[in-house]
């Protein structure tokens, strides 16, 4: 920080602010006021480039209307493509946890584009009469659409980042399906032996989860592309021009390739976070599937002596301080806890969003910062899961076909032809003696070899077809 | 219950059942086990129906790859029919909260039909080689299977019912809204006093609230027309015949006039419950909107003294044991309540489909419990909400008028005329001398009569069109 | 229902009460506003005989100070003994889920008591001149008093059962760690092969788990002698008489047993619901220590042949209906179920809870209806799974030694001897040859055959006293 | 970064270190598998100063047993000292979500101290024969032991802050309390008004719940002092020295000035996370009250015109970039949201608790950052809400008054003389009217004058001494 400052003042009076502060007033006041979190708006470029980018599409909005001239409309615009490219971000102070619907962020934006463009002008910081910060940057906007507007425009690119590395992880997951296409395993239901089944149908129906929610996700986007530009303070669009409403949605399309548009119902869309709720609640459904998929690799690759030890994860740090030669599955262990993470953060945005009164949801910068670190997380654990875990897994066929062979569940195959009862029977017997079901139906001579032998065929008894008559 | 039994056996040994009971010895074993919740299936008769119908469509296909013969496809479809038409409900005893992932509650299906078809055959019950709860009912089937598949068809019901009270909610609010149009009142923002709009611009965004839920309720749907009839235990198809999927399918089609159709990856089906994680996710995101619509008009009808006073709800009951002449909130506190309830079990519904392991998710039926129970009471909580709180609500039109026009936030739409700054001065004077803005902006010459009395009009303000040159 | 009515009348204007009901028309008014879960209050008879020992306090408590006299009050007495004796119960009708912060609970209870004292003095039911529901029976109360107070002692009794039920599955399980007190069994960490330990060590640490819930169940208890019983409407004690209060207590104390006493913050105590978010938390708590042993016996008892296989669960029910022979263990999932269930609900409890306003929490009912259901819940499971599961574990003993004298894991024992560095080099030596520890550390001349012997004796390896010189 | 480097290897083989890092290879996998969350261990220099007290501890416990060398010792001393003076805090650069129960943070732990002794001795870094990670540093310990054993340290350090944060808000509550102590306001309870009450006792009150919940918080510290070092792997203390658990604990003590002991059943202390979800559950529970407090503030001080606009909070920032002179009550705001952070974390935390498996929690990681992040952020946030918001509360003395005299609900105060039905009947008269209540009674000579002023005078009403005869 510099010891020279300049004094700025607002409503509630006069105050000193670093003289080579692009941010003002406003932004000091709330940097005081919210020591909350740590969390500064500068860790999230993300958000600061989205807002760069509807400040910028207002300024051309309001130039085209008529009610900003070229001048400032450029510096402004000028200013915006400066955030845009990821400079001056360290000016954005203030904690992420905030009270005030985001104002604070939205002024910590305003302030910061307006001493910029001013900057750009050759004019001093501060002296706003050529770019003020709230006549000029903020014009016909309130916080209340710029800020929401912004939010939509900056999960639209994390859920772009997600997606790229959802299908990272769903490649790993084709690729290793393919890997072990022929590889027999046991199936099991209640954690109990079922029928057997291939390990490279497991690994498929784990890409088809990853590949279902790629698509839940993907449209969720979707309703990121209602905004509210031009509703204002609560909806009503006091203070915006006529036209200007569509001429943000048609400019920010420009800008970013996607389908804005503006709300049919501007008071309703003012106090609206179901987009929000509702990707919160499909990225936790996500991470709800992941964090199985995760149990279920550390859960087959128990062992190496005392575990089920039918998968080998690849090993990536010693495991313990005290252990010597032991291993852990640390990778998918930290993608349950990411999981864990992102199904808890997302009761917080639920009832953040619960708590709206009236014509506004205040509560919007906890959503907006629990969306942020979740979806950044849950991209992140997709990257690691596929590079650091599935990508190396490999399998132990020997035992994975003894445990198949020696199987009691092989029983199920015989149920059509010897009846459920006849097959407890054989069942019972297996379990009893420790024998084999296949050597238990030919000693009691319930089917012959042939017959049998073609029941309990791999391709048989993983692709089925039955041909029965009653 | 009777005191003379028939004795039936299972893998475990043998049981006297109640001789005239439909049900059989593994309902029994089910029955004496979960002595949980006391909450029995017989007290969801939506779901029997759909259960009864998923048995009746596995019979026909059964019967039309030829496993099964007609006479006792017949049977078994009559059966089924009587389940379909209410009757034999009272024997489906087993307790919602049961291990096995609804095992107990498809045995249950397959012995009351069993022993239903088994007295139209004109057999005694139990006498199982001629209808067997398993070799014929469940014929090709599993419960994981079956059980899903008629969940899903049980939810499609559930679906249909809280649309409907939805759209009953959804009418309401419109009236209302047409009712208020023309009525001013102060939207405020952080509880705040912000700008004015109508009485109908608000309830017209509690409708477009609604009508947005009903949309992504309904969109839900689709998730669970992908059933997995034929997957059997695990997805592979063992035991099912070849065609016999399809045919599933198909006949339910008929049967309910919906699209029902096989997954494509059964393996993956067979373990998913994410339709019924994406469904609590939007039921609790529904909740929290209408929670928030309640919250609202509590706050807005506080009073009748001391508070805002500007909606009045109709009264219900007293409202006190010992304030006399007190009225409360009564149904929107329900609403709250119900609503709380559901974003409740959501969690416990989330936990039950991340807890999933390898081919299964054994903890269907608490998520089951749940759905059926949050639905439903999200459709009556609809219903009362609109018939005996919202089609009555009446508005103190004398005291928000004057809230409106003796308002500081008027100031907002001198903002575009006056600048930032000055608007600030006028607006701190009003709140310093509790004057109104209308009288300080003529007694400080800000701007003559008739520009001011054009820009406060209510029409100006709440639809506003400004034309402002820079 | 009967045919012959009564016509009564309160605020809202006349009604027709059946002739013989018990309850009056405020009870009517709420049966009919509340058509929400269809659980009714009759089904909670823990609460009515709790609320009806509240009402014989608080009638011997105004007796004592003056302001009700002998007749009446002894009526009351009679009449709330009556529901304590658990006669009239089905006169409860109205739904769990209730706005009005639960007054149509304490109507309904004042109605059935003001009638059923009218009977035993010879009145009509209705002739609320001698006997009347508020001004005798509510008698110095408000709902606002009367129902926390009967919450809390209905809780009590919730407790008394829930901690019988936990001792039930304690001594289960300490039974358990006696009976396996010397058997061998690998302990896992990260579900890896770790060290040796005992499976009687294993029982005992779940005993001690329930111990210490039990333990915290238990002082949660002690929130609920708190009571603000004289408070009335809102703490300040308008209408309640000098020396109620303390009466109430002291009445209370005597009727129950247990050390009742007034808040000293009435006003607090009115709004005061975090007792019940207290034993939620601690409930949901033991459910997630209960759900994690339940898992841990489901993953150990997994198989038969492709799973650990280490114990054997008594056999409850046949398992699948197209898996012939398959046993499932369907009580520990049954208990994970009830588990996710608490844990669930406690998210509605905490809201209900955070949504509190001013003077009061009205959203004490759903609390109400989610504690009783979960504390019963709990408690049902402890007893099933003590007797229906814990009680008739079996072991594996063989398969059990096997693996933990072939385990790579004991390595660990010799790390203190061997340092860090050689240990791993044993263990990957093992790993890679599919050896044994014990034979590699004697081929490579690590250690005499007398020590290694020593150090893996399962007493040292189990209970180490490990004494060494640096 | 340094481009010298030394060569480190481990169990799966060698890698570059920056020649000055303290940190070794261990820290440097874990560096690279964990890009998670971006949140690193340097940023809790609190559980960094733990952990170093603990691994401090065991080094004296193990000279004592004899195990380990004074030289070593001393070396090891001074290094675990250096951190707890906040000396090489950036050398922990692992991610704090990270897969294998801690281990990272352990060896990070390790790795830093053993580079730092070998410093102070004289050595190189990397010269682990002289002072060893495993070997010396993690003596007689696991991860499983160390790391719970810090956290339950940095826990109770955590603690500490918060309750000296909770005591300045409790002390602000209390100060207002008294200012207020004479001020009538309306009571309400469901938002309806109620009876009057003082704006005193309703501070009181809010004092009173953050005393309540500073003593839950203080007893959950109990909880922590329960540690289980020297139970190493999973309880069974295997290589840890005979006395030296308890030596760990009584040094402990020493240098904390806390009662730590040794847990009675180290096997389920081992895998026990119920003191961190305890705490977890306190911590939210305090969040929901003062969420509720933040609520009431909020609300009360609604307006400035069209709200209850009893309570005016100091204005700390502009509230709005198009409103002038708009201000928020942005600190109420931001305490509401860091609490429904708190509250939705604890999903995670209970989460993570749920999902133990075996003898281990490996999921602690996650929960120790959710811990550390809810502690700290609940303690800002008393602090802010303190001194940003209470410490300046105004009242708007008249309008209180006048909305008490003018009030229906005083007509609650005249019902044990009037009884329920004449008082119902004046309230009713009222509120058709428009009229007073102490108007209506003198009009319909209901009660003479001086008894009704009795009856209604503030002191009456507010702490008020019913006598009365039947």
């Amino acid at each position: 920080m510099t010891t020279t400052t300049r004094q700025e003042y607002d409503l509630l009076g006069h105050r000193d602010v670093p003289a080579d502060a692009y941010y003002g007033i406003q932004t000091l006041r709330a940097f005081e006021n919210f020591t909350v979190s740590g969390v500064r708006l500068h860790q999230f470029s993300t958000f600061i480039r989205a807002f760069a980018t509807v400040k910028k599409a207002a300024a051309i909005a309001n130039n085209k209307v008529g009610v900003l001239n070229d001048t400032v409309k450029d510096a402004i615009v000028a200013a915006c493509d400066d955030l845009i490219a990821d400079k001056y971000h360290d000016q954005f102070i203030v904690d992420m946890f905030q009270g005030g619907a985001g104002t604070s962020t939205n002024m910590n934006v305003n302030e910061v584009v307006a001493n910029r463009a001013l900057e750009i002008l050759g004019y001093e910081k501060g002296q706003y009469q050529h770019v003020h910060p709230n006549n000029h940057v903020n014009l016909s906007q309130s916080t209340n659409d710029a800020y929401p507007t912004a939010l939509n425009v900056a999960l639209d690119d994390y859920c772009t980042r997600l997606l790229d590395k959802m299908a990272v992880l769903h490649q790993s997951l084709i690729n290793k399906s393919i890997e072990f296409a022929d590889q027999l395993k046991m199936g099991r239901t209640h954690l109990q032996d079922a029928v057997p089944m291939t390990a490279g149908q497991e690994f498929n129906a784990f890409a088809t989860m990853v590949k279902k929610e790629m698509a839940r996700i993907e449209s969720t986007r979707a309703l990121f592309h209602e905004i509210n530009m031009g509703g204002t303070a609560i909806g009503t669009g006091l203070n915006a021009p006529a036209g200007y409403s569509e001429l943000c949605a048609e400019t920010l399309q420009e800008l970013t390739g996607r389908p804005y548009y503006i709300a049919e119902d501007l008071i309703e869309a003012t106090q609206d976070t179901s987009a929000y709720v509702a990707l919160s609640g499909n990225l936790r459904l996500f991470a709800a599937r992941l964090s199985k998929i995760a149990h279920d690799l550390r859960l087959q690759s128990s062992g190496p002596r005392a575990g089920l030890a039918q998968y080998r994860l690849p090993e990536m740090q010693p495991g313990s301080s005290i252990m010597p030669g032991k291993v852990n599955p640390v990778i998918p262990e930290v993608v349950n806890q990411a999981c864990f993470h992102v199904m808890g953060i997302d009761t917080a945005i639920v009832m953040a969003s619960e708590n709206a009164q009236l014509q506004l949801n205040v509560f919007e910068p906890v959503i907006a910062f629990n969306l942020f670190t979740g979806m950044s997380m849950m991209a992140n654990i997709c990257e690691i899961f596929a590079t650091r875990c599935i990508d190396g897994v490999m399998m132990n066929n020997e035992a994975c076909n003894t445990e198949v062979f020696n199987n009691i569940g092989l029983v199920t195959a015989l149920n059509p032809h010897l009846g459920y009862e006849s097959s407890t029977y054989v069942a019972r017997k297996a379990q009893e003696t420790g024998g084999r079901v296949y050597d238990i139906v030919l000693e009691e001579n319930l089917m012959d070899k042939e017959t049998l032998d073609n029941l309990l065929s791999p391709a048989n008894m993983v692709y089925p077809k039955v041909k029965l008559t009653p």
